[in-house]
């Protein structure tokens, strides 16, 4: 198993930068320190980060014929190219890792956009992907020590900050972001009511 | 006609408390000014306007009864009441004063939320309620600007004002507002690269 983890992250280091790998060790790290914090798997969380990022680098255009070829939600290719990398590695981390883990392979597929009904490592992945200390942008120290005292709120954070940022730049947002936002609020909203 | 139009400004303003009646007053005249200006029908601009707020005092309860009896869309209940009365206007609109026409209906029912391809009587009338003289918020200014230069540019900083609320009073945003700028978007990219 150990050696699957080394040849797996040989082989991720190998597709990117060297500043794209420090960025995935900081999510390593953070993403295994959330996970023993809120009691999810630090093993699964560990995995997807070390493979959240693994088509980052890949041609445009063979992210593209991923998205196509295996039907995935078409209105990605409508919206920011940034967001193509995250469902075409969760594609990469099984047919080329042979991550069969479903629960993985989420964490992979909506660590950028998030989803309705964010299982706890979705939400762990995509805020280590926020806070890892690498990360420098408006609010993230805020995001830091939210992500110290609540996931929920913590990612509400993290995704405003990115709304806010699409907002003042005109750009389009991903409505899925909107729906997993909204979710999130639900969620604090039932726990206040609890 | 100019019966028919005083009978319902009539009936309208007796539905809603003074200040909301100013608020129509307003929305009535900058309707009819952006219709003129950027070559929309004034008279249609003039009865969404007059109509818009009609169901804005309704009994919540009986605002549901209608959203469920038409079959409007489900997920306007899950979402802040402040959003019902437009869909729920444009139902009383048809059944209680008559009106037939098609845009006028579709711009009292999206006035508040925006929709996918608005037509320039939509975005008019939703640009109106933003920024009527009595309507004061962080950012109207700017907004009454751009509404002299640009009727997408000005939506869509009538909708980050919106969003941005949101976003800092932590509570959920409507998908369709975001369906509607990103769609304002594209249209504006459309005309930069035409």
């Amino acid at each position: 198993m150990n050696q699957v983890r080394e040849e797996m992250i040989e082989s991720v280091q190998a597709q990117m930068p060297e500043q794209r790998w420090q960025h995935t060790q900081g999510v390593m790290d953070t993403a295994i320190r959330l996970a023993n914090k809120y009691g999810a798997d630090p093993i699964k969380a560990e995995a997807a980060a070390i493979l959240h990022d693994v088509a980052k680098y890949w041609p445009t255009a063979r992210m593209e014929e991923i998205i196509r070829e295996q039907h995935m939600p078409p209105e990605l290719l409508q919206h920011d190219k940034q967001l193509w990398h995250a469902p075409v590695g969760a594609y990469v981390a099984q047919h080329e890792y042979g991550i069969e883990d479903k629960e993985i392979l989420d964490a992979i597929r909506y660590h950028t956009s998030g989803r309705v009904h964010m299982t706890l490592l979705d939400k762990i992945v995509c805020l280590a992907d926020y806070i890892e200390p690498g990360r420098d942008f408006p609010g993230v120290d805020r995001i830091r020590e939210l992500a110290e005292r609540d996931v929920n709120t913590a990612l509400v954070a993290g995704f405003d900050s990115t709304i806010s940022f699409l907002l003042a730049k005109r750009r389009r947002v991903f409505p899925l972001t909107i729906l997993a936002r909204n979710s999130l609020i639900e969620e604090l909203e039932q726990e206040l009511y609890k």
